[in-house]
């Protein structure tokens, strides 16, 4: 029996135990969420996940690292480097993006390797299925979807991308209202194309139970995708984005009913005045569902730091109901991420995710600064280093320094105001 | 005349010209701004300022850079490359907080080659003087502070920070409530040893009128420091920082009765959630006075990333009031920042200032997105890499992904989203 249907009858799963245990929390107050949609706890039958971790209301923040290869720059060792370095510094979930031809064989590697959750958007591998075939994303059929979506739920995936919300209606809002920057989500493209050359309604929407159904049966979670998210803050929280969002919170309702776990996925550029209203908004539409979110962007010319430029907007949305945060790195807009690009994506969103979970109070987060506050009083460098976000980086940073063995640092030397007044 | 008693009596500077034009503003709101104390112009009547700028309600986000030598580590060469840096990226004024034997060599130079205002904190410099011949800072006579900040006015210097907030009564205020770090200003610490060693109040205090009547002379800015800033979250908005932010207030209205313009300088280490609030609170307390924060850091626990901890803070201070972001570098709690993290710094502070500067409307911030939206949508990629925040580091990134001249990026390849829908 899937998990939300054991926790709508009483049964506290294994699952639901270890989510509560890792973060201090009630496995009974886990459960009611599972219930009632608020919390998920991405999983799939067929695999054991060493990290299972719950996202939701009352969790703490978590955060997820995309890797995978790309038709221009396919390389499956390096995104297993990838996934080691992003779970090594804090990713709660990884999601495979790949596409191109070894995405199968890479998309197996990480689902062996991987200790944490794993995500995919499966339309990639039937696009560049028919693509490598000669056909094209429009000649799709729905089998051809459902059979990758089986195909990849039979291996293991725990929680897939599905952007059943871009429907005919939605595309004619954004064809009315006219965009700076119309579609930047691949998935979204791929239906967008597809419904303007056979001028029909997504199979995707209009075959969502059909869907669902090949989801529960694997009890995989369901990520619903935004294909019309603003991909320039100019087309943040316009009427083609919220139109999508309203469909979203049907489309969540309907997962529910038949026992699948649902997040939904969120925006993109966003101004930061406007993010705060665009959580809240996603939480009343959406039936107090997972918010999933791609930074916030809160600009569009942070190219080679969008990781900071996400992480001011991951901070704010936290606080503001997000619950899962996407990293961004450096890369963004530019090339596919290495595998420091994946380092600086994830200590960025983790700093992000740190920063809410002291305003959510969540259960360890004031104890580690009170930590760092005392490790800095006294002078005490290895414990600052070792209470770090990255104490890879911490430690290099003073051993550059030159430092030897003194108790302060070379910012201040002798004039330290902390040792100044320790005594 | 003082520019701010020019201002009062209608006076349009040639410094307000300046600083009006370069943001598009009416140079006659700036002269308003000057006389309610609203906005400021740090400048100094024995040097002119290649690159003027107005600080305060109304204009643009500004950012700050500090450099500076110390006593474990100086290098009057490298300080020039950060000056050259910092300026290059985008800083609208830079502080030299140089302490040791070369500060002096070092300010001459930073004055000499720098484009924007430059700023000091003059008790390092008679600190260390006192510490060079053999006394220490509590043998300091208010003589030695007068001083020092005659001759470093008389150089140049455009904006001084001056601890005068430090008093007898804040310092029985942070004693009688405990902290988890007590004090993390130099400045603030070099005042409360002196104030414990000789049982006296503040000469810095004391003696503020006199202070005041020099700077008025060479019509310097002060900067009226925080000494009791939190260094922790912990300690953030605790009654010791708000005491002393209610002594600025009242520095704040004598500093402009005798026609000199003031900024006040604020945390620090602050809670997300605390932000905004402390930046509503320093402009109801000081009659709407420029407040130029550093960071604020939202987590404690991000040494070697501390300037993404300082751009999530910093932007969403900008949005609520905060007019001048004294950036963080990556080595901030670690050692002396180098050239590159004086580089990183600064752009993750011009991300934070841009950001709020979207929200606050400023002339220009929003061509700059659009701009960059219709780059991304035509493919533009020399015209993305331009508008981007640090274009060098983009152009890098581009090349190093081996994409020649394809006319999209390896995250995506020919599946690009823009590409497929173009037509």
């Amino acid at each position: 029996m899937n998990i939300k249907k054991q926790a709508e009858q009483g049964i506290i799963t294994d699952n639901i135990y270890a989510a509560a245990k890792k973060e201090c929390l009630d496995a009974e107050f886990i459960r009611k969420g599972i219930c009632d949609g608020s919390i998920v706890i991405p999983c799939n039958k067929n695999r054991k996940i060493e990290k299972v971790c719950a996202i939701g209301q009352g969790t703490s923040t978590k955060i997820n690292a995309n890797i995978g290869a790309s038709p221009y720059h396919s390389n499956p060792e390096e995104e297993l480097q990838k996934l080691e370095a992003a779970v090594k510094y804090g990713a709660d979930a990884v999601m495979d993006l790949s596409l191109g031809p070894e995405q199968i064989k890479i998309r197996r590697e990480v689902i062996a390797h991987s200790p944490v959750p794993v995500g995919t958007v499966p339309i990639y591998q039937t696009g560049f299925e028919l693509s490598s075939s000669g056909r094209n994303i429009e000649d799709m059929t729905i089998n051809d979807f459902f059979n990758t979506i089986r195909n990849q739920a039979e291996e293991g995936v725990d929680f897939m991308t599905i952007h059943s919300g871009v429907t005919r209606e939605v595309l004619a809002k954004m064809e009315n209202q006219g965009r700076a920057l119309d579609v930047v989500s691949r998935g979204g493209s791929f239906l967008i194309s597809w419904m303007r050359r056979n001028g029909k309604e997504s199979p995707l929407y209009e075959y969502y139970d059909e869907i669902l159904d090949i989801l529960a049966e694997y009890d995989v979670t369901i990520s619903l995708g935004d294909g019309l998210r603003p991909g320039s803050t100019v087309d943040a929280t316009d009427r083609a984005q919220i139109s999508e969002l309203i469909v979203l919170g049907e489309l969540t309702e309907r997962a529910w009913a038949k026992g699948v776990q649902a997040v939904i996925e969120g925006p993109g550029h966003v101004p930061l005045n406007q993010v705060a209203e665009n959580m809240q908004l996603q939480k009343s539409i959406c039936s107090g569902a997972p918010f999933y979110i791609l930074g916030p962007l809160v600009t569009d010319i942070a190219s080679g730091y969008d990781h900071i430029a996400g992480a001011i907007g991951g901070a704010v949305a936290a606080i503001n109901g997000a619950d899962f945060l996407c990293y961004l790195t450096p890369a963004e807009h530019l090339k596919l991420p290495t595998v420091n690009d994946v380092i600086d994506g994830v200590i960025a969103s983790k700093i992000a995710a740190h920063a809410a979970d002291l305003v959510k109070n969540v259960p360890g987060a004031w104890e580690r600064e009170r930590a760092m506050a005392k490790a800095r009083k006294t002078l005490d460098w290895e414990k600052q280093i070792e209470l770090s976000v990255n104490p890879d980086k911490a430690r290099a940073y003073r051993q550059e320094s030159e430092i030897g063995e003194d108790n302060v640092c070379t910012m201040c030397g002798e004039f330290c105001a902390i040792k100044r007044l320790q005594n």
